[in-house]
């Protein structure tokens, strides 16, 4: 008899009529799960979480903790299922490249890519056939595609004459809109990729497609370069804000490692970057105009206007980006000075219009964006919640990178801690998702109170050497010691008190309560690796059924793509954007008031 | 009773009603006449033919030669006239000044031009009034001016921000179709120019004008740098044609000479460079094309392809013509390969179309191109005559510069020779006009033949030494001899034979003959210099009365100033274009029987 295999979050399915291990049921449904000894039982990190659970094997008691095996964790290479099931995949389990291109939901794009290819074979010009080059290409596109083309970039005109008379007659043309943006000798109608950037205040997200089907050729990501001048957005509007020259470096620097990135994915990926025929780019407000050279001094004082809001099509060699030389860059439209068009973007790939019920969404980044979707209305605001979340401002903080502490767990008895890292190996500091692990489970077994006051009398707690400042043990290798410090508990309540306002005043706003929202969907990349359990847990989340979270990457790069791809997209974008309202939160009249009580800690039942 | 005196071929006339001295007459009418003495009948420079002739007065007898006297010359400060006049001034009596403004024809053009200035007074952002700096602007234009742009150059909205918040939200918007090109602070909108450009082989003209009344501001012109490369257009399309390389460097040349003069008219008018909002640019075909960075190897091979003969609109900036940082250039249709947009704008500004009758039109330089103008047909061709009426090629020819002979007459009986130079400095060359002078008087006199050989038994005929060739000695300055060789007759020949063999084939392609022909129109800077009289004497021009020529200046640049400033005449080119049929010379069966006959000189009656 058939049954179903379902793998959350991820969202892949797997059909089967025998019974089979789940290890290689992830396998064939494309879910990467971590196996380092080959799934021989040996390495206990292919860790599920399976439903209904299943006995408990010897290796398993071996290699799971009491408490694991009691929440029902188990090893997908020693479970075999043979009816309808759920597996949970945690973000731990998943290897590095799942994790990049992770995404519940995928977006189905038909391509209705804005640049075309078009094959000509032309006529040669003679004594009785005079008509200049462009006239001769207008006349036969028209006459063989019914394409009609008013303009040609004046650089493609500079080569349309040698092109056509050293390729025999023979040539490409590449159409955008009304306007010829290229020409190419002989047929290379099939080389049409596209480039879709998720410029983040911390990261920067790129993905390589195929214009002609819409499906991915490459991934990859880099650190925001700017990061140097100011870790988050305030502090960036300042530096960028404070003088032209400033403004320019930021432009410069970001431009910079952009291009450098456009050149490593295209010769990973052995596609020329001359192919590479159109640009779609994302971002908030401050790194969108910041990238474009307009000034963001404006951004950083209220009324925090903006230059503009609309959506941009601009030559992208006006703005030093380097793609195809007569290729466009599109820039989706901004909500507002503090959420920009990776929201809309977000919004767009969780298709958030079209699902049914109370929504919420939140792409937790440097700044995190909250939209709750009710009745046909979707709001948005925007919270300051910090660097956080990215290693920052946390004293063993550190990104997501090898050795990073990434899952925490404290015997609620013994008080020993268990830290995982990532790749396995010695621990080096704390990342996002870890530091939100270990205060979660601090909390659990009280070493901090609801106020977030770390309690001494525990295990672990000690003083900071030469202060009278409390800090937690988590790992000691060698001398080096890695702690949670009173002012680390104090920065992540800073951050996740900042995300629980704006989703309390959008509430408020709409006079919903907890138990109507039907849905939340957490993208960003700490979205995607956190515990939704541990982040409702420590009161970021409100107490919503675990059930109704949906993880789904980076959603606004997903979106990005979508609108890189397809016309469709980029008119769905801009009418989305008309529908958004935008809540500004620093001026809410209940602001202090819900930040106060959002910052502690909820009580432990 | 009133009587108008009418100006000659520079068509200015003034009504009077008591007798009054020519030469006030002139300064009146400003035509700028000559008068080293300030009218004292003195220098003798104010020569003019006035007809109905007046008797001649003592100082006339002194300073005019008697063949003068017989052909109606008179000088300007020696004559009252007190009836209808018309009064003839040859080029030589004309100021340097007005030469360069010279226009038979002044083409009225009511302005409507494609680019204007908005004063906009904003509201300020407030919390309650988020609208990004873009769209309060766009929605002020609509609401104050019921104007709708749609874009924003992206240069222009980096500085949006800072321009509205610097100048207490008082703005000047510049508005081109639908695109703002600029802001400034504060109200500039009367600060509106723009640029014509007149893009010759050897010369290059410059016509900054008022773009709010038409009127224009000042006048320059340069040496086309490009003549170090080539002195004709064919040696520049091979130059630039033979590598990439030195088709950027012929592109940079002239790009950087045409920016220094723009800086320069700029300062000498006192305009701001950021205030030229609009450049018009023509030229013949290889000159639009090198300028633009436009492949020409194709130009100088059968069939003579264009990249392209369409009007272009281009980023002054994306080509780096520096005016406006937003503003653009505009360039008019090409004909063919040998007939540009310099071609189109003359025949706009002769309104050849509009005008009755059977016309030519001439516009000479070193390629010459004519059109002939029946019932309701253009015909155009171009004419390879060569730099020699520019001075190039002549044993000691020059530019038009002081010192330069202008003209020469020589006595038929004594055959002593009295030629006047440029500013009457001693003689250190001849020029375009000087040595179409030249060959005339020595023809008229018998020194040549009509097969142009120099005739060896006449005074002031001589061996060029250590050569077999002869020379005629035109001037000599201490122990510089200024003659005219063999070599040099041969030379013009070439050049007034291309010239004539166009006019003939045109004449046999509408089977017109010379007495069906209306007018002829004379243009170019040596079009307006030249006496058309001692032209017909050559042969250059068919016998034609010469009451029936008009010499109209630099008539391309005056059309490029039309449709530089007005929308209408940018419309009527793009219809014009349409009209005009192009005829190849180089590929006419009838060619060289033309050509060969045209070589030879008149017999002198």
């Amino acid at each position: 008899m058939e049954f179903t295999v379902k793998f959350s979050p991820i969202g892949k399915r797997v059909m089967e009529n025998r019974p089979r291990v789940l290890l290689d049921m992830a396998r064939q449904a494309g879910v990467g799960l971590k196996s380092l000894c080959g799934g021989k039982g040996k390495c206990g990190k292919c860790k599920v979480v399976v439903n209904p659970a299943n006995g408990v094997t010897a290796i398993e008691r071996k290699l799971l903790t009491q408490d694991e095996i009691a929440e029902g964790y188990r090893l997908a290479c020693c479970t075999s299922v043979k009816e309808n099931t759920e597996v949970y995949t945690p973000a731990s389990s998943i290897t590095e490249e799942q994790k990049l291109q992770i995404a519940g939901k995928d977006v189905e794009v038909k391509p209705l890519p804005p640049v075309r290819k078009f094959h000509l074979v032309l006529p040669k010009a003679t004594l009785s056939d005079l008509r200049p080059d462009l006239q001769r290409i207008k006349e036969r596109l028209n006459r063989k595609y019914k394409v009609k083309v008013k303009n040609m970039d004046i650089k493609v005109l500079n080569i349309i004459g040698p092109t056509l008379r050293d390729s025999d007659w023979s040539i490409t043309v590449i159409v955008r809109g009304n306007e010829i943006i290229g020409v190419e000798p002989g047929n290379r109608t099939k080389e049409s990729f596209g480039i879709a950037i998720d410029l983040g205040t911390t990261k920067i997200a790129f993905y390589l497609v195929d214009l002609l089907t819409g499906a991915p050729i490459n991934i990859c990501g880099i650190t925001n370069p700017q990061t140097a001048y100011g870790e988050d957005i305030l502090s960036r509007i300042h530096y960028a804000g404070s003088t032209r020259t400033n403004l320019k470096k930021l432009k410069s620097e970001v431009l910079k490692g952009i291009n450098l990135a456009i050149k490593k994915i295209c010769r990973e990926s052995r596609v020329e970057r001359e192919d590479i025929l159109e640009a779609t780019l994302v971002g908030n407000t401050a790194m969108h105009h910041i990238f474009l050279g307009l000034p963001v001094k404006q951004l950083g004082l209220a009324p925090f206007t903006m230059a503009t809001n609309e959506p941009l099509e601009i030559k992208a060699r006006e703005v030093g980006l380097e793609i195809c030389c007569g290729g466009y860059l599109y820039l989706p439209p901004l909500i507002a000075g503090f959420v920009g068009s990776d929201h809309l973007a977000m919004l767009i790939a969780s298709e958030i219009e079209t699902e049914e019920g109370n929504l919420i969404t939140i792409d937790i980044g440097t700044n995190t964006e909250i939209a709750l979707k009710t009745k046909g209305r979707i709001i948005s605001c925007s919270c300051a919640s910090g660097p956080a979340f990215e290693g920052a401002h946390i004293k063993h903080g550190m990104r997501a990178a090898t050795g990073a502490i990434e899952r925490v767990n404290i015997n609620s008895k013994s008080l020993s801690v268990k830290v995982s890292t990532i790749d396995d190996k010695s621990p080096v500091g704390i990342c996002g998702s870890g530091i939100l692990d270990a205060i979660s489970e601090m909390l659990r077994v009280g070493i901090i109170d609801s106020s977030g006051k770390m309690n001494s009398g525990y295990k672990g707690v000690r003083r900071i050497r030469g202060g009278k400042s409390l800090q937690f043990l988590l790992a000691k290798e060698g001398r080096r010691e890695i702690t949670v410090t009173q002012q680390d508990v104090s920065e992540i309540q800073l951050a996740k008190g900042a995300i629980r306002t704006g989703i309390e005043i959008l509430l408020e706003e709409t006079g919903l309560k907890v138990h109507d929202i039907d849905g939340v969907i957490v993208a960003g990349a700490f979205g995607t690796y956190i515990d939704p359990l541990k982040a409702v847990r420590i009161g970021m989340f409100p107490e919503i059924d675990i059930g109704k979270f949906t993880q789904v990457g980076n959603a606004a790069g997903i979106g990005a793509k979508a609108i890189l791809v397809s016309k469709k997209f980029r008119e769905e974008a801009n009418q989305l954007v008309k529908k958004v309202e935008y809540l500004e939160l620093a001026t809410h009249s209940d602001f202090f008031e819900h930040f106060t009580s959002a910052m502690r800690f909820p009580k432990i039942k």
